[in-house]
């Protein structure tokens, strides 16, 4: 296949890469920054420029920059795109894109369907963009009732060579629900958790707990200020509850309450046993 | 030397292996569980038993079980610690224990010095204990006027010899404050963060973030009750301002306010980048 992906950071350079070391596809690529542009092409993670020419020929279109700058490039390109190609986004937020990019699809004659990979690191741009990022990740899709089964044939066999242990399918809303928790959630939580006057003062005092606290709140503020924007009432419910369970334990150190804080512990460890992740 | 420990968990546990493999010290050690000792024995990390006949013949006794557990022993015990030993426990509070233990090492001859090893694992007991949980970590010990220099080398030595990178002297108000925020209350936040129904849902729609903020809700609540309870004030100070922090997000993201958001994360990604810790 030929495959187009537009932006070449983090999530899009590890496609380009993945791409080029894991198949025999051709990728071409385009980045609005002209720096990453030629060390896509010296490393050889594209083969040339995504660009009116190029992109015509395009079997998929992956598209990895914001989401309002997402749905302006599936504008300006809609006309040249290839009647039945497949176009995915894979921005952090799915009903905004579908809600925008399905009726241009439609109008246009492409496949549309929403995409998110689960893989992310706290550095950003193609030089943090590396092949293995997607490996044992999953992939989250978004397909519609339209959605036939060889367009999601030809994407979980894309996604699977690409190292993604698996498709997970969903709704839009079902993903901006969940993800405004696992994600966007911990995003904040990372940033206002770095706030206190004593994380300047903490080398000597802190192990794993502090670093993987606040690992994430090296974020790219404009992003995630979208992402939280297209995602404002999952995100506000989330965030209430948070503070709502915080303010429990809050409470019992108050009361020097000490049942009532080893209840609270108790619980937190039981719902992180059934929860999994490490 | 001959090294005594109390105590063959996680810290104990790592302590004895650690001095094992890396020095030709002598370790005795102790565990109310006796499946611990059997395995202890077996393994090569203790020597032998520390009981009233081997107790008095340690040079230095490490302490490695709950604080309130810990001040017991030691009362117990002072009697038949040998004058001039120097005795370390490594309770993640120290004002509580430094108030406790110095009183009676005086009284009884021996030297008494508070530690905390800036190490750990989500996991507990003797069989999470690895011989390098200290590497390139730091010792915080809690030396005062009276600790003589000559007790501070053999410290220094004893421990730069377990892998650990530094030690960090502090005093018991300066370990309390700094550690209730880096270490405490991030065993709050992620016991808390836990506790939404989506966390129970989210296999396939999370990554790194979910992981990283949730690692430490897998603790023991009896020993953290215990030590948020001894800690008590800097604590409730750290997570009442952490509260305040996240309603500031929340209010942004209430009023639908960018430009309040992008603030507020950029201030969180400059105030990380200075702190440090990846």
């Amino acid at each position: 296949m030929t495959i187009g992906i537009v932006g070449l950071g983090l999530i899009g350079g590890s496609m380009a890469k993945a791409i080029k070391n894991r198949t025999s596809h051709t990728v071409f690529g385009c980045d609005i920054n002209a720096e990453t542009m030629t060390m896509a092409r010296i490393s050889g993670a594209i083969d040339g420029e995504l660009n009116p020419d190029t992109l015509p020929q395009c079997d998929v279109v992956l598209l990895s920059i914001f989401p309002h700058a997402t749905i302006e490039w599936v504008k300006s390109n809609a006309a040249i795109i290839a009647k039945g190609a497949i176009v995915v986004d894979l921005c952090g937020v799915k009903r905004l894109m579908v809600e925008a990019l399905n009726p241009i699809a439609q109008e246009n004659g492409f496949i549309y369907v929403g995409g998110h990979p689960m893989a992310g690191l706290e550095r950003s741009g193609f030089t943090a963009a590396k092949e293995d990022l997607y490996v044992g990740a999953s992939m989250i899709v978004t397909p519609n009732e339209h959605t036939g089964v060889t367009v999601l044939e030809t994407l979980k066999a894309l996604f699977l060579d690409l190292g993604f242990a698996n498709l997970t399918f969903s709704t839009p809303e079902e993903h901006d629900r969940i993800i405004s928790y696992t994600s966007q959630l911990a995003h904040i939580a990372s940033s206002a958790y770095v706030k206190s006057p004593e994380a300047q003062q903490r080398r000597g005092f802190s192990a794993g707990s502090f670093r993987d606290m606040t690992r994430v709140a090296r974020l790219d503020e404009k992003m995630w200020t979208e992402l939280f924007m297209a995602d404002n009432d999952f995100l506000t419910e989330e965030l209430e509850l948070y503070i709502g369970h915080l303010q429990q334990y809050l409470v019992a150190l108050k009361d020097k309450d000490a049942p009532a804080m080893e209840a609270l512990l108790k619980e937190g460890r039981e719902l992180k046993a059934t929860a999994g992740g490490n």
